[in-house]
């Protein structure tokens, strides 16, 4: 089944359209955990994938009745070498053994055989001696646009064989997201304008059944009046939307963005539930976790009166 | 000592700027070479990395004597999963060990605390229960500049506490990089360009004894006059130029990238090298490897006259 309806499936069962975010910081981690692992590994990289791991799994498990989705953003297992990566690619299986969609936040780019080298990486299969096996289980990627459709192309083809699908940036939730982004060029038209109508042709002849297609797009919810521009500009796009809770972007800045069936995009949350237990000292960091995912739960319905 | 010092230092003693791209493909590996690796590992993702690795000890064994850097594509070794990336570890730090500086070619781009993430794997440390360590042995990283300055602070500051490099792209050497890259935006500049005077503004203030900056750039040979144009921009900018060879690109396309003394640019080939011996099929692949590096060498002069 093509990737944006089971997405919009997924989105309908969990009545929400939550996307958590996990961004594993190894001083963040609960410190029960973190003893744990530190008993078993010592003070490795071992010892933080370790944590990362268990930390994660407890994450995905609070928030899978009400999240269709997880995030998981590479850069912070990257960063913890082979244990991090390791605890990367078991995250991303449990997360699917539980159920939830999983998208790999690696803002990847490159031209011809390297894209097609990232997409066998994260979507589709490696070949091996002869045979082809998936790295990882993963539904979509994030991609950056910044080599043109050279860049893309190989990842369209991988998304098309295996029904999985891309995020491509088109504005980003942050203060310099402008700098390039908002550029005005030729027609009078900003640059991520300009990128959303190449987002919305290069989906055109792949909708599926809920009539979106597989090649989705991130548009930042702390630009709200940009994020009504962009759904006009591709009606047929899924939506990955950082930059709400923690980075200030609000429901009531959402409006516009789901159709009405209250499907097409998925809001992102990261530090706000997976680290709400800083805050919320009178409860276990399970506990905190899911009423965190609650409250933003009930919250997104403010996106849709 | 500052990057693009170290790097034009190592560009006089070795007499050359070449720049020896690995981008280790299976299928691609020579055979003598896939065999021993799937006696010991059978045909598994251990066995691929096995056969990278070597494969990789062996063409910078070829290399070192005539070419200062070498540049890892991260999304090969990716393909591969754990070994994949174990391998690319391992040959970051062989590649030390021999002398030659390392480029990752991962063109990562994120924000804020992610971009540092990415930063502190790649080219700084990463914090682990209180310390600090290097997660890798790389001398530069290449970035991607979509999300405006948020997401490259990160990674100068890094740069700045550990002599470490980045090239952020700029031009590519792909055909459709025109698609975004070339759109002409406000004051009629086109948006390479508009990058062009941003990479410019980020190095000026870090600029080594040799007057060069460890903010570079990514400009293809395959667009020559924009090379010129570029140079313009960007005096105090080392260009890493991809394209040459394989993609088309030739050493009179070069002209006006170096300086007087032949500084302040790398001539990247991947494909042209590591897989020579594919045609030359008279010679062993450690020795079709040198005689390309050696004509490449001789070649580059033109890019001087």
């Amino acid at each position: 089944m093509n990737f944006a309806d089971r997405l919009n499936n997924a989105i309908k069962i969990k009545g929400s359209a939550i996307c958590v975010g996990f961004d594993p910081v190894l001083s963040r981690i609960p410190a029960e955990i973190v003893k744990k692992a530190n008993d078993e590994h010592g003070f490795t990289l071992e010892a933080a994938g370790a944590a990362i791991s268990e930390f994660g799994r407890a994450i995905f498990e609070e928030v899978v009745d009400h999240a269709p989705v997880v995030k998981l953003q590479l850069a912070y297992f990257e960063q913890y070498g082979l244990p991090g990566m390791k605890a990367f690619s078991e995250l991303c299986q449990y997360a699917k053994e539980l159920g939830l969609l999983v998208i790999a936040d690696g803002k990847r780019n490159d031209i011809d055989s390297t894209a097609e080298a990232y997409a066998n990486a994260y979507l589709g299969k490696t070949e091996l001696f002869g045979n082809s096996e998936f790295v990882h289980h993963i539904d979509a990627l994030t991609v950056t646009p910044y080599l043109g459709y050279d860049g893309i192309k190989p990842f369209l083809k991988v998304c098309r064989e295996f029904d999985k699908g891309v995020f491509v940036l088109v504005k980003t939730s942050n203060p310099s997201s402008g700098d390039f982004q908002d550029r005005i060029t030729e027609d009078s038209v900003r640059n991520f304008e300009y990128i959303a109508n190449f987002v919305d042709s290069w989906g055109a002849d792949d909708l599926g059944e809920s009539n979106y297609s597989f090649v989705g797009a991130v548009c930042g919810a702390t630009y709200p009046k940009d994020l009504v521009k962009l759904r006009g500009i591709m009606p047929n796009t899924i939506f990955l939307v950082p930059g709400y809770g923690a980075q200030g972007g609000q429901a009531e800045d959402l409006k516009g963005i789901f159709d009405d069936d209250g499907l097409g995009a998925i809001v992102n949350s990261s530090r706000g539930i997976i680290y709400a237990y800083e805050t919320a000292t009178d409860l276990s960091y399970r506990e905190a976790t899911r009423n965190a995912v609650l409250a933003m739960k009930e919250d997104l319905k403010k996106a849709r009166l």
